[in-house]
């Protein structure tokens, strides 16, 4: 049985093990402030096109979520976000652990529109009983979103200028951030995103570490003593140097970029089986994961031999089901997986 | 130069690495429910001697520490410590970012006896307004302490008496727990503390692995639902396997406890070099943190050659450092640093 | 001009500064442990008909919602609320500033039903990755709701059989609980409620008192410890007697009930005068709150005379206003407002 | 009986209960956006010698040190306090609540010191590890304190120049402030109070008023969405000019200076009853608060007609005891406990 349930079913890429390895008895300091850690900071300060920015290394996304917000907001503000959001549906509600509201705003392609930004930050400030109101305070989205949807450089522009208005800082969730750059339809990169966020994170644990996500700081209102909010929430690695190591070898030779294309390159055949089958999408994703309607007849065949996750139940004769691919997964065995797809 | 600084300046025991790189490429579930964390929790139940009890892997300490005690205290209840408790001096604040007050009682070696807990409790009780005070919640003690400091048996029996006298869960924090197992004047093991103990847990980090710590839950009350607490507060990882390999290869052949002899017998050496030159130490201690106290003069010598931590100045000419050993500390360099300590 | 934009436009019943006048130079114990509050308790007990609940004062609505539901859920838990619900929409995020996520289910009457309960309990449990969930911990309701309605007998019994079912407690916010039992269409009574509820409280902000609000518990889990939360949430009044002073003088001769009718009475006639011009409204009402959808134009005709809340706009010509009375609304004035809605 | 335990025995000064008897049936908006907030604002305002003050009214002193506290911190930040401060040991933990580190300075007086300020800001940042400590973030004092102490003008001012050298907001919790400046050595009045101070408040609940603090706050970044943090935290009012019209009475025409007087001069013979006997005291307190050290027979002797507070316990013979004037103190009751200390 091949597992397509997620993207993290693997280790890490073998040229991060390699790094663990040949380091391993080298001694360094703690907490993210050795040799690894710098070289990575500034692997990624050159890939976003500034100097002015801070990298911090974290171990999840959960916990990256948590301490960004928590460590931007005000106690009386909360965040918007899509009600499909990761925060708003998948954390066991970290952000409300640390005191704030997510502000959920309807979405069904799991992004969030400029107006919908105006629109929610105007009807509060309209309101005239808005001090009993969660006061909107920082704006997050996921790229790719948490159902495959990616960010067009347009649309995340006019969102970060909507936010500029509304002088809400703008967070992007990367935790899959590879596997967006790698989309055909794909027309951002490291150096827009820096600009157009106060604060995003590139993800490791998804793509191709062990774990870690490294931060992007723009925003020096953030920035400042950022360290403090990462140890106070249990975010700070003693043996910080294992992110430094991760986020060197993925950035070094372009690594991160190159194994994104290849899951999202086996993501477009599952596309494309499906599509030849005439199935239908919840989304259209052009990223590494793919949600397609699918007769329970053929999934509970296909349950045979291939891991998927269940995602949920369409009507009585049709369910949607996600397919992940990933850095590891390996060309033939997708190639019959499509395969069955097709003649199951 | 070689690092005496801390326990976590390499990376994680070859024994460790082998297991990480050979399972790289299989697929597993993730959030620590596959086989590598199932053996591991077999093998933790097994040295503790009982069945009955959960473990649960978190990646680090502080994180640890927040969640175990959010998890138990209701809002209006804090946790006794020590006033040298890492929760008190060295965490940011982490529990009470999480609502909860630090009740720090006085300590010279850092432990607490059991008669200041029921004199706290007893004080609370007795005060006519308790209701206006923080309510003694839970007891929260490190062994080894922060200090090197290791708990006897009958001092714990003691203490886990009179928590269970005052209805308050008594929880160790256990992140160097192998180095105070392995002392020369050490009389716990694992059963003994498991039963004494609520909660407690065995520290990976510090102690050969390159993260990781195994939560070892008795009470009923705190296991309820706790893994929704490590996802909430973001001590879930997603590849959870990394925790079950690391405590796995631990807890395969004895290996935690071996090395932590070998750290402790090297710490050793650092004591005898210490007192045969008649210098005192801030704490006696049995264990992989030695703390002497040392002329200026000296300290800045050995500073060219070995790296230690300074621990706070004495008097004039005086200066606390800390030097640590590790599964991975060198002989050959401790006869040398012990050398210099002699001759210098 | 009158006012009828709320129900806490006055001070309090003439019965009540009374007391508090001829009681001023009394010297009395604090915090609620003085002879008027434990005659108040008295006086409630028995209107809910049980002796082995307990009784507590706190000033206001947002903070005893907060203090409640703190008080209640484990950290990993939510509460579960109609969309519409104060605590919800109108709280500045006081819940989740106690780190709880409020769990928003669609209503289009204020109300939410003993399926809805069910359902949301069940999609928790039944869905694979629920530790990643927040897990609904009690539920919350208003009566009457924050829209004037108002729950049946049968209704209060199937939803108070569903929270049994799932082990949620059941907690209603009784702001405005006066002006429910007041309806002419309702059936229930405070022992009913108290049969069916964990805890509720009844209102006195808005019905006759300067402040305070009388929380009614009646599931020991919850009593437990209760007056601790109220000091720490900051809703411990140190002249407390003046919570008992007021309930005491609102349930010594049935003060409580006979305001509320007078409220409720003349509220229909709002309502008649409106259904008289064919008026529609936002949802129908038996209470003290009506929610009248009126041409702009004569809005702003009334508007001269009249003291009214905007409530929303509903299409280029109409817009929807709230009037409310309350036990200080003048007979007169009603009637004079009910014959310019005719003419107007 | 006649009870010295507290100044929060009786209601309110009759001059104030006669304005909310006059006021009763007007009607007025709610949540202090009313006429009298805005009267005892102006009058607060002109007293401060200041316009450019925001004023804010609550009900109790744990709700406004937690809500100002809480609105003021980052969340890695706590609030610097005296070992003895209120919000350190009698307020259940409500700062810790919010998330925050109360850092308890050692004080014999009650009292801190500049220098106690400068030496904790410069140890935190001198400390290579202070990522990992709790930051300081504002400091708070009370007076008088709760052990009946003042400041000086020296003093105020030093501490206000130590806090404005480290970047710290200063925060004065005034709960029985109109005590402290009717003390016979107090050389401080309240437009010094408002220049050194970054917020404070006057207590209303001990003197005079029924309940209510007013909050002065003249630094703008605390000032801002000030009310938000109110609401969110339970602290606002419905019937928002109940706090304004106390305010207004006791600003008047002086009745706050002259009610503190009268108290502090009552007090000061209960001071000389105990001094003529060679009493001594915990601290030497010149307003409403005396605590002296008695025997233990007296103590008894005395309790047969007169309330006071247990203090604790000092040796076998002695206990000390707290005796409180208020406002509300009859002058020939004092003579009589006087004559009584004296003879008995």
């Amino acid at each position: 049985m091949v597992l397509f349930n997620s993207d993290y079913t693997e280790g890490a890429h073998p040229k991060i093990m390699e790094l663990m390895m040949s380091s391993n008895m080298e001694q360094t300091g703690g907490y993210g402030m050795d040799a690894y850690c710098d070289k990575a900071r500034a692997l990624i300060r050159q890939q976003c096109g500034r100097e002015d920015i801070d990298v911090q290394f974290l171990v999840g996304g959960t916990q990256t979520n948590l301490t960004v917000i928590a460590a931007t907001l005000r106690p009386h503000q909360g965040v918007i976000s899509a009600d499909t959001g990761h925060i708003n549906v998948h954390e066991t509600g970290a952000v409300e652990a640390t005191g704030h509201k997510v502000i959920a705003l309807p979405s069904a392609d799991g992004k969030l529109t400029a107006q919908q930004v105006l629109d929610c930050y105007h009807e509060h400030w309209n309101d005239a009983t808005h001090e009993h109101i969660v006061q909107p305070g920082m704006v997050y989205i996921s790229n790719p979103t948490e159902i495959g949807s990616i960010y067009h450089r347009s649309e995340l522009q006019a969102l970060a200028a909507a936010c500029r208005e509304c002088g809400l800082p703008l967070f992007m969730d990367g935790a899959r951030l590879g596997y967006g750059l790698a989309a055909e339809d794909n027309d951002l990169d490291l150096p827009t995103i820096t600009d157009c966020c106060d604060v995003f994170y590139i993800g490791g644990t998804k793509v191709g570490a062990l774990f870690g996500e490294a931060v992007v700081i723009r925003n020096p209102a953030i920035a400042k003593d950022f360290r403090y909010s990462i140890k106070q929430r249990g975010g700070m690695l003693a043996k910080g140097r294992l992110l430094g190591i991760q986020f060197a070898a993925l950035f070094e030779d372009g690594l991160y970029f190159d194994i994104s294309r290849h899951a999202v390159k086996l993501a477009m055949k599952i596309r494309e089986a499906c599509e030849s089958k005439g199935y239908s999408f919840v989304v259209p994703s052009t990223t590494n994961q793919q949600f397609p309607i699918l007769p329970n007849a053929l999934i509970e065949k296909l349950g045979e031999k291939w891991g998927y996750s269940f995602w949920g139940k369409i009507d009585e004769q049709h369910s949607a089901v996600r397919f992940c691919t990933s850095w590891a997964t390996d060309e033939a065995a997708v190639e019959q997986l499509c395969s069955d797809i097709r003649s199951l």
